[in-house]
C-alpha cells in the first residue's frame, strides 16, 4: 500500500425506478437523506462522517455511475494523479466536485467502471433532531429500517480479473487480501483494500458479456444480529432476498443479499472484529476445488449470484434476472 | 500518522501467581498457548497472526513488562528509531528479540512504561488439530472459554497525560482519536491509534501515586453476545467482575472488565463496525461535565476503576484493591 | 396450578402525561396502537394475539389501573370466580368488558391492586399493511422503536408479600417459582406464574408507605441484542435509563429498566430459552445474604429500585423520584 | 389439552457408532454426561432439570429407541394410561423405569415409534464443580461445545400424518399448533405441544418407505447468536452441516441441522420469545403453495431433508444419505 488513499468514499448507483429505490434506501435499508439535486439523492449511513456515501441517480438503466475514494492528503492525491496519468489507464481528468466533496480526478478501468479520487470533502454536520446523544458518532443512531453503521465495500464485474487487479494496484495502490485462482489459470475473483478493512472493493469475473457492471454495494452493520433482524424487515417489505443470511468462506463475512427495487444487488455484512493489521499480509488464495464446498457453513452459492449484475445484459431470450 | 507503525504487537504482563494466571488466560479467558520459555508463557487469540500477543511473565509483582508495536517495514522501523533517539525520551536501545519476533528497539516513557518496536516477526503456523477449517483465519476457532478474536488495546496510567500524548505522537506517530479535557486544564485521558482501529492504547491519569502502572489489557470479540456469554463464564469460574457489560460513552465500545487471579485488570470489548477512516479525524473532546453522566447507558463508573492499577501501590493503610 | 388461568392478559397503566406517554409507547418503546376510546389508548406488541395488552389511561396520577388474566375456558372462569368469592378477598363483581374483551370479574388484593379475569376476548385481526408476511405471527413485525414481541410480566408493591402470595395462590392458582426470604422472616419478593413462563407477576415489598403501587411492567424481546439496541434508542430519545442492561440473579432474565414520561417504570426483558416445565417445580429461595451480591454479573441494585414506584408517595420532603 | 402431560422428558437415540456419537454429543454439541449403564449413555443439557433428556444407546442401527413424556401428577399418569388402553393403539404396558426415572407406561404409534409416560423422576443433583453459580439453574453453564440450554423437541416420520395426529391427541392430549395441508388432501406435517412451547414434537410425512423413523432431535439455545457460534464449532469439527442457519417459515424458529457421526439428524433451534399462550389457539394451516416459497427468508429446503431419516432405508441402489 502506498498510504495515499484513505478509504472508499462513495458509490454512485443508477436506478430506473428512482422513487422506489429512494424509498427502499431510506425507509427499509435505513440510510439517511442528506440532500437531493439534479436527479440524484445523496445518502449516508448514520455513522458515515461524510455528506454522502451513496449517490442514487435517476437514469435509463441500473448499475454503477462511479466509484470514489478519498485520498489521505492533498499531496497524496497529487501523487495518485501522477501515477494514474503515467499508467496508461484511461484518465478522464479533473472535475469540480459535487454536493459532497471538492475537486475530483476521474479515470476508468478497462471494463468501463469510472473511478474518482478526491481530498476536499464535506463533513456531515448533524443538526437539530439528528444530533447524536454521544458526540463521537456522526449523527443520531438510525432507528428505522435496517440501519447499517457505515459504507463497507462494493463488488464490480470484469472480464479479466487479473487486469483489473493491475488497475487497482497501479491507480489506487490497493493491496490484495484474498483471491480465487481458477484451474484455467485465470483469477475468478479478487478482494482489495487500501486500509485495515479486510476489503473495500471486490472484483469477480463477468460471465454475462456485460461491460462496466455492478455486482453489489454493501454497508456494514455493528452486529450479526442486525442482519438477522434486517432479514425480517426485508421479508415484511416484500424485498427480494437473494441469498443469506450466511457466512462467506472468503473473508469470513456474515452476509445478506437483496435486490433493491430497480434490481441493483445490495448487501448487509458484518466482519466481526476481523481486520488486516499485518503490513506484510500474504493474499489468501482459494482454489476452484475449495470454492466448490460452498460458503462457510455449506450453503451453495445461488445461481443468480453468478449471472445477475446491473445493468442487465440483453440476450436473445430477454434480460437476466432483475425483473 | 506517519504510517511507520502498523499495529500494537504484544503486551508483556507480569504476575506473581503465574500458574493461576496462566490457567485463567487459557481455560477461562480463552487464549491459546504458543510456547513457554524462561518463566514466560506466550499466548495469542485464535485469529492473532503472530506467535504471541500476550507474554505472561512470572514476577515478584504485577503490571506491565513492556508494550510492543510492529513497524510497517524495516525502513519504517529505522525511521522510528531515529525519531526516538532525537526525541529526548529515554532510549534503551536494541535487543535481540524474543521467541515471537526478531530484533527490537526499546525505549521508555517518562512514567516508567517500557515500549519496543520491531519489524521481523514470527507468524503463527497452525499445525495438526489447530489448523483452521477456513484458511483465512490464523488458527482454529477457540471453542473453550471466552475466546476473543484478537488483541485490541491496553490502557496505561500516567501522572501527566499531556506529556504522555507527546511521547506517543513523537515516538510512535500515533494520532489522538478521543480525549478528556478536565476543568483544571489537564488531560484526564487520551485515546491513541496508529491505524484504522478507534484506539490501540489509552492513557488515563494516575491518581494513586504509582509509576509505570497498567490499567488494563483488552482483547476484541466478534460480537457483543460473546461478551454477554463471557460474563456467565467469568461468573461460573469465580472471576471478579469489576464492571460491565455496558457501553462506554467514550469510543462507544461495549465492555466487560474483570481481574485475573494476580489482580491485573483485563477487558473484553467490541467496537461493532466502528473504525476511524477519516485521514483528518478531529479528536473528540469530552468535558468533565459530560463525563459525569457516566457510561453510554448511564452506568456510573465504579470507584475501583479510578484507583486500581497494577502493580498495587503501597500505602500506610495497605495496598489498593488487588487482593 | 389449577390450570384455570391461561396467561396474563393486559395491564392498565395510568398516566398524567397521556400524550407524552402514548408517544413513548408507540414511537420509542415500539408497541402498536389498536384503538382509542374514553381517554384510553389500547396497545399491543406486534405478536400479542389479543386486541390489547396495555391499556394506557389518562388520569390524575400514575400507576396501575387494573391487571387482567385470561381464563382457559368459560368453565374455568366460573371456577375461579367461585374460589374468589369464597376466599374472603375483596370481590368487585362482574363488569361488561372493554374494547378488547367480554365480561370480566373484578377483585382486589389487600394492598389496593385491582385484578380481573375474563374468557371472551377479541383477537387482533391484522389488516392491510399490518398483515404479517408469515401467517403465524399476530401482525407485521414492528420495525420502529424497541419493538418487543409480547407482554411478559408486571411487578407490584405490597407491604406484606406473604399475604400477597396467599392472594395469588387462592384467587389465580398461581405457583411460586422464586422468592426472597429475608432474615426477619418476611418475604422480600415473590415471583408467580400460571403457565410455563418463569414468571408473569412479581411482588416486592413496599418500603415507601404507598398503597396499590406499581413497580414496573415488562415486555419480552426475542433476543438480548434487541435490548442492547433498545438502550441506544432510549439514549437517543432522552428516556431516563434507570438501570441495565444486565442479568438478574433471580430468574436469570436479561433486563433494562427505563421510566416512561409520566414516571411509570417499564422494562424490556429476555429470558432466553428458560421455561418452568417441571410440574413439581420447587420454589428457589434466595437469602438476604445471597441478594447482597447484587445482580448476576455483580451490578449493585440501584437505590431508586427500592424506593421508586407509581404513583409517587407524598412525603414531607416532597415526592419520590418520578420527577 | 388435558393438562395431564407436563412436557417431553427424553428421547432414546440409537447409534451404531457409539463412541463417536458420545464424543460428538459431549465435546461438540455440548451436553453433559450424567451416567453410563448397559450400553447407554445418559445425557442432559446444562439447564435440563432431570437426570437425562437424551439416552444414547449402542445398537445395530440408528434412529429413535423411544420417546418419553412426563405426566403432571401420578393421577394424571393414571388417566393417560386409561385413555391409551381404551384407544385401541398398541399398549406395551408398564416397565420398571430406568436410571433417570421410575415406572413408565409404554405404547406405540401405528408407524413403529415407541412412546412412554412416567411421573416419578430423578432430578439432576449438581455436585462439586458442576454446581452452578446461580441456584436457579440445574447445573453449571456448559462452557464447551455448542451448549444448548434444554431439550426442545423431536420430529418423527410417519406415512399417515393424519393418523399420527389422532394418536397424539388421543394418547397424550397434545394440541396442534401448525400444520401443512397438501393439495391431495393429506397432511404433510403437523406440529404438536402439550404446554406453552410452540411445539415439542413434529411429524412429517415418510417418503422413503421406512417404518418408525426419526427425522431429528432438537435442543434449544438461549440466543440466535449461540447457533451462529455453533455453526463455526461444527465447521471446525468436521461435522456435516445439512442446512442453516436460517429461519423456518413454520413456527418461525431459527435453526441449524447437522448429522451426528452415526447419521442421526440433530438440530439447534431458537424460538425467541414466542410461546403459545392462547388457550384457544387455532392451528395455523400452510398450503402446498405457501410451502413452495421455502423458508422464512427464502432458503430452499434441501433435498436430503425430504429423504434422509434414521435408520436409513435399504434400497436397490443402496441406502439413503447417512453415509
Amino acid at each position: 500500500m502506498t498510504g495515499d488513499i484513505a478509504h472508499l468514499g462513495h458509490v454512485e448507483m443508477l436506478t430506473d425506478r428512482f422513487e422506489e429505490s429512494l424509498d427502499f434506501f431510506t425507509r427499509v435499508y435505513g440510510l439517511k437523506l442528506s440532500g437531493r439535486a439534479d436527479g440524484s439523492a445523496y445518502l449516508r449511513a448514520w455513522d458515515d462522517y461524510e455528506f454522502h456515501t451513496l449517490k442514487l441517480t435517476e437514469a435509463q438503466t441500473t448499475g454503477v455511475g462511479h466509484v470514489a475514494y478519498r485520498a489521505t492528503s492533498a499531496e497524496a492525491l497529487d501523487r495518485r494523479v501522477a501515477a494514474i496519468e503515467a499508467s496508461g489507464f484511461a484518465a478522464h481528468g479533473w472535475h469540480d466536485g459535487d454536493l459532497g466533496h471538492g475537486p475530483a480526478y476521474r479515470f476508468e478501468d478497462p471494463f468501463g467502471h469510472v473511478f474518482e479520487i478526491y481530498w476536499d470533502t464535506r463533513r456531515y454536520a448533524a443538526t437539530g433532531n439528528d444530533r447524536p446523544a454521544l458526540k463521537n458518532t456522526a449523527s443520531r443512531y438510525q432507528q428505522n429500517g435496517c440501519a447499517p453503521r457505515r459504507l463497507d465495500h462494493l463488488n464490480l464485474l470484469a472480464e479479466d480479473v487479473t487486469e483489473f487487479r493491475r488497475f487497482m494496484q497501479t491507480c489506487l495502490g490497493s493491496r490484495v487480501t484474498e483471491m480465487i485462482q481458477l484451474d484455467n489459470g485465470r483469477l475468478g475473483g479478487c478482494w482489495f483494500t487500501v486500509n485495515n478493512k479486510t476489503y473495500d472493493l471486490a472484483c469477480t469475473e463477468e460471465h454475462g458479456g456485460g461491460m462496466g457492471r455492478l455486482h453489489h454495494v454493501t454497508y456494514a452493520t455493528d452486529q450479526r444480529e442486525d442482519i438477522l433482524r434486517a432479514a425480517d424487515i426485508f421479508l415484511e417489505n416484500g424485498v427480494h432476498i437473494e441469498t443469506g443470511p450466511h457466512k462467506h468462506a472468503i473473508q469470513g463475512t456474515f452476509f445478506l443479499y437483496v435486490w433493491e427495487p430497480a434490481g441493483n444487488r445490495v448487501e448487509l455484512a458484518n466482519a466481526g472484529a476481523r481486520l488486516i493489521l499485518a503490513p506484510d499480509w500474504q493474499p489468501v488464495v482459494w482454489t476452484e476445488t475449495e470454492r466448490k464446498k460452498g460458503q462457510a457453513w455449506g450453503l451453495k452459492t445461488i445461481e443468480s449470484f453468478h449471472t445477475h449484475g446491473t445493468p442487465p445484459v440483453k440476450t436473445s431470450s430477454g434480460t437476466d434476472g432483475a425483473a
